[in-house]
């Protein structure tokens, strides 16, 4: 188990599908921050389901409730827990899932990591654990925003084959990417993506897609040389999210395609600091944070969990058709969005505390 | 700075390009295991320059020497230091870069995070580092070969536009991937590949591309959910490599394309474990092994540092022409390979120590 | 701010006096432990203040919630979550030492750390922090008696100038201990220290003590070289404790003045392991046990709260007689010692994770 | 094993008594610190056996050799890496030992722990393991003195029954403790504890001992509450070191028998802070220095290799009468010295760096 994140913004989760509460502490936050169960609140309910015809309609009406760390609204600098109560548990659905793994769940590495068939089968690689992050998430970008006016905004990208045009990183928002219920803010391109999800659905099918993520006024200086580089520790936070197969920032795999001469990010004077006139680095130079956008691009696959009959193997090796009961969502692309935020911001938290200024 | 990768398996990097030395310890090596410099002279073979025609032909004959965790060429269980003293330094061929940060290089974040405008330059941001880590990977290589029978390939799977052919990932060997000097396996792709690299070089240019890498026999098991998925730390690991600037695992991006009936991974039985009749899911569930190869693809950026002349800006903003001197690396893919697998052994080690059999 | 403890069996407590609720998680606790919050609360009634007259009178009844990790009271292998509701919290009793900083205690030094005043003053330091240990304590010595017989018990071996007689640490157990209030197992000695305590208090003063602890079947081989000895852990521990001022393991002090002839722990046949003819050790060499009892002790100043009058300063250095109001606990020491017990578990239970049986 | 240490300035060593080198890593160290060798061999020489007729003959000329991390002598704020190369190596000597465990060394619990019987024993259990921290100690020494004024020293304050009269921890110095060879800093003490030593070595019996240490102008903030509160962690780092049976702080052990009114360090105006007119405390409190200084105390067992023969068994349990040939120290505790200042210069500076500036 590793439910620990960060080196000096430290966060811990807690919490499977099935159990009484999930939540997680913060250890590290800085003193004297004003924070309220409202700045969390926010991001946690654009990660619930249930928001749209989009979405499955489990009813979890998720509510943090903030326990310790705070006096007065402001921010101690002591640990701050946290849980969200699980209420809506309907595990009958589950129930015929017990013997036959999931295929492309995590049904069976559980049992054989733990030696153990629990009712929450992969319960910690559930999505449902990542409440807990958004939680963490939403308390790193209060300090971000508040200690270095950095801001983060994740728009669905693409959902199967239907890509997004063209968003401006250097000015897209959050109430832009919530204008339309599957979180790609522009609104020709959500259409497209709004009908392709309606149809996997009809087909009790699911679709994969891409989240892009941009976080805007990075310090220079940000992201620890060899193996904490920004891009590295972005890369984990990404990659540990439930269904994740892909990270690429700036160019990324279409860089991979390009000559350096073209690639080659030149440096322009801007303002006080140096900026570069492209922006392929996607941000970062040498795993260091440069003073233009950090942009990357995460990959999810398609939801595994889909109504269609599937020709798999019970537990034993016995051939079975398995066909998940209950409603799921087609896609979890647009609940994806403020998890990506999330784990942006804990990334960042941890490497802007942790760049010293010089003493 | 973070030097130290790993939980139990914890390797420690130190040395820029122009130090004494450079080197590091490789902490939690079990005891008992055979090892000799030449278990790591042959990968550090494979990561020099100066191999062929495609390479820089700066000599550094990189000679690793153990100092210590050995007796009779046992391993004791004890921390394991070794060092690679450098011998060829041509500082003076980097002289002209020191009042121009080079474009998409390191030197103007590390001189912004570290308020020094060093000889070296983005010291730790050069290649030259990652000798260290395959040393380190070596001795991981080993344990995990002896230990567990896992074995790791990686390969140039695509260099520019030009994509390697399909190649069998369960069959596929070192000694294949060496046969061609741009360390793609199959012979035709390595040929357009060569020529490709060939042509930048001519036009005094770079190119990109990326390595695939298979890590067979791992055991069910490895990986530890949340923020510790084996896809999470690879991504790290592979993000940390200089120049990466994409991970996928399994499909990967092309996998969020896909469609949940056709991506799920069905079970069969395969002996006495599942296995799947398919393999998106790249070897990895919900974060653990399950026992399929692990499979990942890494975009590599072009070679930053061109001979052509580029209009970029002086630290001070002022504008000005720069064209790297001296010979460079077009395409660092083929000595990109032993790292690639180094890093990844890396992870496994961790990971294959972390899973403790149940006590 | 440090809230984690462990590397495999990793703790992390949050919670400060006034706070909803403190809490923890403990990451790390293998799969398939029976595990009940009856576990947990007969350590967590033992810290309770308010046990007998010897103790302070606030009624906290302090009620664990286990909220994750386990499936019909049996662990996963996932994180378990657990809070204390605050009940019983009177600030008012408090807020006189606002503006004046409590001698030998953490408000100035809090103030000046994290910049902040605030009502809950040195909040993480205060003792009420120490109940999440005693949960993660009991979780960790529950995993240690079924997974390897281990057992520890401590005790108040003195207190002010009165020292306990001799105890066998072969044979005490912790009935034998709670017979007295004071927990102290030594009839006599017991009564002499609950005299002394009585007449503190009556003095409106306090004193202070040692608890000595042996924790009995430690398996040989745990604890890590070099930084992580196993007494190197236990004495961080346990100078983690509120008021805690000296660690000694073996013979400790008194061993500083005894010659190697006297002080050396022969080898004898024990069944089939070598073991010592005396244990001036106290249970480990090298850092390492080596399958004697581990016994140390711990020393505790005089409570710093205490009735009289000090002449101390405010803030602002203006002189100032503080006396605290309320009733307060004259002697922390009966209190300690489940504390005491619950570090010295969460130390062998992660150096039990990190001995690998050999692979 | 567990070859680091700290979180922000981090210290990886590596070498057993036989191997090649020692040697370590220091990550973390600031940028644009002057640093040289000779800053480091100073220390160095004072941990060397041979130094006086009190010590062991063994002629180690340590020499520490900086591979990387520094340019025209200044700190690049890259990894330091360092070796000492082992020269006098006298494997003969210890033969004998190889099939009966030395009592009270780590020959027992390492076979045990690793299920290797190497020739180098405890390898890394050895008194020689602690030349790597001395160095690694003289970097954090340097930084500490030149950021923040701090300095530290340390001094024998008793050996066997003689203890050392008063010493004025405001104004000890290092030339001062250096002035006798038993690095007792008072005259007349001095001569008894070496009078001691002499007859100890005569009969071939060895003495342990106690090192008191005072860190002064510690600025108010450093160290982390709850676990690693700077007590804490000093204590971990003195128990680290081979021999350390025992550690207290302020008071520490004498504390336990004090009433609250005595002990309670009242606060008085000092300049611009408040300070405290006694300083039983030890310089921390609730984990955290207050201004006062930093002074604590650390007990050594005697030294376990004696020439005396001792009734012991061999590896299979046989009784057999063990002598140790070759020439031993009959005391370690002038060169602990150095040790515990080194120690105590590492957990600083962790602690320097993790207390951050308000941002």
């Amino acid at each position: 188990m590793s439910s620990t994140f960060g080196t000096l913004f430290k966060v811990t989760t807690f919490g499977e599908s099935h159990c009484t509460a999930l939540g997680g502490v913060v250890d590290g936050c800085p003193p004297g921050l004003l924070l309220s169960e409202a700045d969390i609140q926010t991001q946690l309910d654009r990660r619930r389901p249930g928001q749209s015809a989009l979405a499955t309609q489990r009813a979890e009406e998720d509510r943090v409730e903030l326990l310790s760390g705070l006096e007065q609204g402001i921010t101690l600098g002591t640990p701050i827990g946290f849980i969200i109560r699980n209420r809506d548990q309907r595990p009958g659905d589950y129930a015929a899932m017990r013997t036959v793994p999931r295929p492309s769940h995590a049904d069976y590495t559980y049992a054989q990591k733990y030696g153990l068939a629990a009712a929450s089968g992969g319960g910690r690689a559930s999505a449902r654990e990542t409440a807990a992050r958004v939680c963490a998430g939403a308390i790193a970008e209060k300090m971000l925003r508040e200690r270095a006016g950095i801001d983060i905004v994740a728009w669905v990208s693409s959902a199967g084959d239907s890509e997004c045009a063209e968003i401006n990183p250097e000015t897209i928002s959050r109430p832009q990417v919530d204008m339309h219920p599957c979180r790609c803010p522009h609104a020709e391109s959500a259409r497209a993506i709004e009908a392709l999800i309606a149809q996997a659905q009809s087909e009790q099918d699911s679709l994969g897609g891409t989240v892009t993520c941009v976080c805007r006024n990075v310090p220079i200086g940000l992201g620890e040389p060899v193996f904490d580089k920004l891009e590295a520790l972005l890369a984990q936070a990404m990659l540990s999210i439930p269904a994740a197969k892909g990270f690429e920032i700036g160019s990324g795999f279409a860089g991979a395609r390009m000559r350096g001469s073209e690639h080659n990010d030149l440096f322009v004077k801007k303002g006080d600091r140096l900026g570069t006139s492209t922006n392929y680095s996607g941000g970062v130079q040498g795993g260091i944070s440069n003073g233009e956008p950090v942009i990357f691009r995460v990959a999810f696959k398609p939801v595994a969990t889909i109504g269609r009959g599937q020709a798999t193997a019970d537990f034993d090796g016995n051939p079975v058709t398995l066909a998940a009961k209950g409603r799921h969502d087609p896609c979890v692309l647009p609940r994806a969005v403020p998890i990506v935020e999330s784990m942006a911001a804990l990334v960042l938290a941890d490497c802007f505390l942790r760049q010293l200024p010089r003493r």
